[in-house]
């Protein structure tokens, strides 16, 4: 079977990562990048990864979609906040009948991209992975990297597509696996995404001062507890074990700087729709209040304004 | 009847203010000072109120309570969180037989008090008012000012009692009223404490920032819902129009940073466990949880431990 194409949307944190590694498996990668556009084109990509340090000379770098190629596979790996570009964005590198996979952050994103191409081409995914952009076509992967994903509507078609690409991811070195329940993959993350997320921004803090605190544990637990009772009601049936497992992993993780917490320091727009007010409006129409997780939403959307407006 | 004399524990911004209106209207009145006390001593009070500006120059100012008379009434105006050196302050100025009106915030604080020197000899009271120490012996009253006080227990005694204190600070220029529901009093003013004193620190914002912003404004709602229905399962009956009334009252302030923000900001230890870990654990108590109140006090409680330590 001959190798699919990939395209790039999004080539950051995680697109750029697992992007690299692929075109470096020899498949045919084309990246669209924003700001570090020409430096890409002209000195490639730097990967610092905990799986292997590697540079990638030659790279397919796109300064807009007009000079992508139509691809097998595109993934989506822009930050939610931009959203509103996908639909320009999606028809070239999807043009000849390729599929997506989102690996955006939150909930409720393949539906996004689904309204434009259908959903049988949909896939998602969540990237269970420490890498931020250091700087101009340079990736740091200090721990963790596993892709899991699934169909977005499974089908004996979608569900071999998974398996083909995972195959694909498999044989570039990426940690992958593929799941038949991408609602359940989905809260998952979330258990982990909303409070660190949310908490290294409300409270100033990376993940290794909100792990060794007793009070921040505390409200940790109640919001994954929260997230988690939600999931069942969203029919996505987790294991209870997995509020203390969920802790107990980022224990052990190295002191990182959650996306959320870069993009604020920044002063870049925070993923607050898709990772807190999707996830409080899916839990509230099937009945169940999150008020902690209410309380992040409503103090990060107080932050922002302040830090865009001086609160007015 | 002759004058009633006073003495005040912790004179700051209410114990000062409220002193020296009482010591201008000709009472013997013996402050406590601690860090400013040689300044007044020598200095005497700089008053700066909306209701109007005085200067005191003859001031009894001790720098212990060892040098202090027994008073007949002690006003306790200390912060809760010195609230372990109360027993050996309060023996010399109540030793005879005086009564104690204790003007601190939270919830559970005549109770220390009532232990030390009898429940008929305790009387509570809230502050409603806008008021702080700019400098040494220098109390910068801006805005509100009213005492609601009442007996810690009711009888014909103790409501005389309040009466003729009342009587006194409204002699003085002193706006007060008395209550014979002092739980109601003190849950009333927690309505408006544990939301803008706890997320003027959470949020890094003065009052009016908080009551600017759609988000922080629904917040503040929420919480002060939480405290309302847990008011009225501790017995302390409040109409709900006091939700908006306390929200529409914050925004006619003058721009103010809660007392809690300024303790903060100064490195001294924030009232977490008056204001808001015993209203917490008696509304428990009483079977009614309070998770936005809570989840502050979490927040709080981390970030006062990252001022001290550094989050270990």
């Amino acid at each position: 079977m001959t190798q699919q194409s990939y395209a790039i949307l999004g080539s950051g944190a995680v697109g750029g990562l697992y992007g690299a590694m692929l075109a470096r498996a020899g498949h045919d990668v084309h990246f669209l990048l924003r700001s570090d556009y020409e430096h890409v084109r002209d000195h490639g990509w730097r990967i610092e990864s905990h799986w292997g340090d590697f540079d990638l000379a030659q790279v397919n770098a796109h300064g807009s979609v007009d000079t992508m190629p139509a691809c097998d596979v595109t993934l989506v790996g822009l930050k939610t906040v931009n959203n509103d570009s996908l639909p320009s964005l999606l028809s070239k590198p999807t043009g000849a009948g390729g599929v997506a996979l989102v690996l955006q952050n939150g909930l409720g994103v393949e539906k996004d991209v689904a309204q434009m191409i259908g959903p049988e081409r949909v896939f998602g995914g969540c990237c269970f992975l420490c890498s931020n952009k250091v700087g101009p076509g340079h990736i740091r992967h200090i721990d963790y990297g596993r892709i899991v994903f699934g169909p977005y509507q499974n089908s004996p078609a979608t569900l071999a597509k998974a398996e083909q690409i995972c195959a694909e991811m498999t044989a570039a070195g990426i940690e992958v696996q593929t799941s038949d329940d991408l609602n359940m993959v989905r809260w998952r993350k979330l258990m982990w995404n909303i409070p660190f997320n949310g908490l290294s921004v409300a409270l100033d803090a990376s993940t290794d001062k909100l792990i060794g605190n007793e009070s921040s544990v505390d409200l940790i637990r109640d919001i994954i507890t929260e997230v988690h009772r939600a999931a069942g009601a969203c029919g996505a049936s987790i294991d209870s074990t997995w509020i203390e497992k969920t802790i107990d992993h980022t224990r052990t993780m190295k002191p990182y700087d959650s996306s959320m917490r870069l993009d604020y320091l920044a002063g870049r727009p925070m993923e607050l729709q898709r990772i807190l007010k999707t996830p409080i409006d899916t839990a509230s129409a099937a009945g169940v209040a999150m008020p902690k997780v209410q309380m992040l939403y409503q103090m990060l959307v107080f932050m922002e304004a302040v830090r865009r407006t001086g609160g007015a």
